[in-house]
């Protein structure tokens, strides 16, 4: 597998734009249309919060079909809690965007991100969404508008691309994702907004298990602020432009579909966490010899989600203790008497006990832009991580006035 | 009920001393001490958290026995997380706590507070013990001084006491509490600090089943930050020294008792939340007509811990899509066509829809210091609160270098 440019662009038969149609204040680019040359295969995920967005419920109903040809996206306002209004206009955006692009209206998804209880400005969606379609292209500064224009708080464009041999053929994968605050996916059927293309060809049921099992080891591994969103939703569209045969079966060449997707949003979700809201830091949890996977996420996500542990690595302050303090709450089964904790490698707790004299190379490891914290439970061979970031003033400055 | 003076030295038969003996860089007052003049029946609640501390695994046995008769707290260090050297500095600061005041060593329970995975300075401590019997008074300065020498970040020290007629007597309840930050009690048996004292006499059995109510509908409706300790304890001594009868059935006695009892402990409980690291607003979240109490109660915590809504109470900006969102996503059955939100009595969410224009009075409302959010979910008849506060960057400031 190698990187290429142009993100959801990057495989054959897509295009794209992203435009500004003046949702945000700032004037930033706040719509993002891709668009295939024909039909694509496409599964989803999308948030498991009660509280749905109106694009959520829509675009849940798309993607049941098993086909899509065109997503349209804005930011600045998360068509969340509107009700019937909010319903009507999630239809209409996908409406105005079948009118613009041609594209068969029953194959259309929405995705909207932003502040929620606030009805979508029509009129300026509907701008948008022409000035949009009029802009699409096949560039990789097309690709990296899109990444940009679906941002929120986010500081840059999250988008990757690479190429693999798969079903004996060379095709590529690419995506866009946003990501910064209400992060923590728990997509039983996905969370935050991510765009994939690929112009391999699969069969839409076995998408749906290939993305479902990446989500999960992807993006349902990253926390920002443990609050899950109502918007979140990952989409993948598989056009099958490439030439290569279609991938039918759970064999070899799904297999190395699947790990090319893992691969593509793996790096998309590191960004997310690597920029968190205020996030200065990024922050990996691996825990390994657990009793269960479950326990092992239990743990990572508990560690990965404590503002105390957060706060610490902001301060650069080896504070394991609150490691330790989070992994004993998080509910999965644990000894204390067989802890281990490592922050960059440097043992800092065993078997229960601190290690003293505490490892030279301590402070150096706290003061790293990346930290890696390792907890091994010496229970069983089960293992998770889960992506991060640290807690800053600017996550308050950000938040508290988000919407006034 | 009336209140009186004096928190845990309030009721008749106890006396106490907070004194300095060096754990607190600052010179702060950091022993308690707590001693009943004959043993008293007691009951305990201590952290679920799987890491904990060396004292929550004595003094649990302590209180196996059903009675008590001196408590004795550091704060400053935790004693967590410190292996076997922590169960016998433990066990020490109760040997030598018995040797300072007389009382059998049985009859002493142990706490401690602060900073996890060092090894308490038992020179310190000794010394500290020795100090605390030798200051101890029935004067509501002692009283005071307790509630002073078990805070850590605390900026108030938080003791209440009252008198109330029960089993035909004027019987005394006190107490003191410390918060402030790791504070998220799931005491199953208990979190937090907290140290109750009462002249009644209840018979052990009972006492703990008053207890374990008393704290589920008051300590374990507190979170501050999500972080749930490895120290939470929080006992409570009968010494019956007022001279009304035992109170040994689950009549009405018991439940005047326990309504004594909930209500120290509901003051205590606001205070730790008024007074959560780094907090300028005191935010009460009230769940109505969910479907089961544990529903509600799943809805109230998850928006009382969301950091997203906690910083907008922060910025003033009644950001109530935010609120919805934690409901939807905190694992409780939830319609959000029946969803209504109101923020400090006005309505800002309507069966699921934004109300239309938005209340005169909210402005004014998200810019008390004291806020009521109130969420009806119009599914039965179960209720729940929870006492939070809101996320300042002074939480950061606070816990980014509090080790180091």
């Amino acid at each position: 597998m190698k990187s290429v440019k142009g993100g959801a662009l990057a495989p054959k038969g897509f295009c794209g734009a992203g435009v500004k149609s003046g949702l945000k204040p700032s004037g930033a680019l706040d719509m993002a249309m891709i668009c295939s040359e024909k039909p694509a295969s496409c599964a989803g995920m999308f948030t498991t919060n009660k509280v749905c967005a109106a694009p959520v419920k829509y675009t849940r109903r798309v993607v049941r079909g098993g086909w899509m040809q065109a997503v349209i996206v804005n930011s600045g306002n998360a068509n969340a809690c509107t009700g019937e209004q909010g319903m009507r206009d999630a239809a209409a955006m996908a409406r105005l965007t079948a009118e613009a692009t041609g594209v068969d209206e029953r194959l259309v998804g929405v995705a909207s991100t932003g502040v929620i209880g606030h009805a979508l400005p029509m009129d300026k969606i509907e701008a948008g969404i022409k000035s949009a379609a009029a802009a699409m292209s096949v560039t990789s500064e097309s690709g990296e508008d899109i990444a940009r224009a679906i941002m929120t708080t986010d500081t840059f464009p999250k988008f990757h691309a690479a190429s693999a041999e798969i079903a004996g053929a060379w095709v590529r994968l690419g995506g866009a994702a946003k990501g910064a605050g209400m992060i923590a996916p728990r997509m039983k059927h996905a969370t935050m907004l991510s765009f994939i293309t690929t112009d391999a060809a699969v069969e839409p049921k076995l998408l749906k298990k290939i993305l479902s099992d990446a989500t999960n080891q992807t993006f349902n591994c990253v926390t920002v602020d443990g609050d899950t969103s109502t918007n979140d939703t990952v989409l993948v569209m598989a056009n099958g432009a490439s030439g290569a045969a279609e991938i039918r079966e759970d064999g070899d060449d799904a297999k190395a579909f699947a790990a090319a997707l893992t691969e593509i949003m793996d790096r998309l979700a590191r960004d997310m966490a690597r920029d968190g809201e205020g996030a200065t830091k990024f922050i990996e949890v691996r825990v390994k010899g657990a009793a269960s996977e479950k326990d092992a996420r239990l743990i990572a996500r508990a560690v990965a989600q404590s503002p105390l542990v957060k706060t610490a690595m902001h301060g650069n302050d080896p504070n394991w203790g609150r490691i330790a303090a989070a992994a004993g709450y998080s509910g999965a089964r644990l000894k204390e008497e067989r802890l281990s904790i490592y922050i960059g490698g440097c043992r800092v707790m065993e078997n229960g006990a601190p290690v003293e004299p505490p490892c030279a190379k301590l402070d150096r490891a706290i003061r790293a832009k990346d930290i890696v914290v390792e907890i091994s439970l010496g229970l069983g061979g089960a293992q998770a991580h889960f992506y991060t970031c640290d807690l800053s003033r600017e996550y308050i400055e950000i938040n508290a006035h988000y919407t006034t």
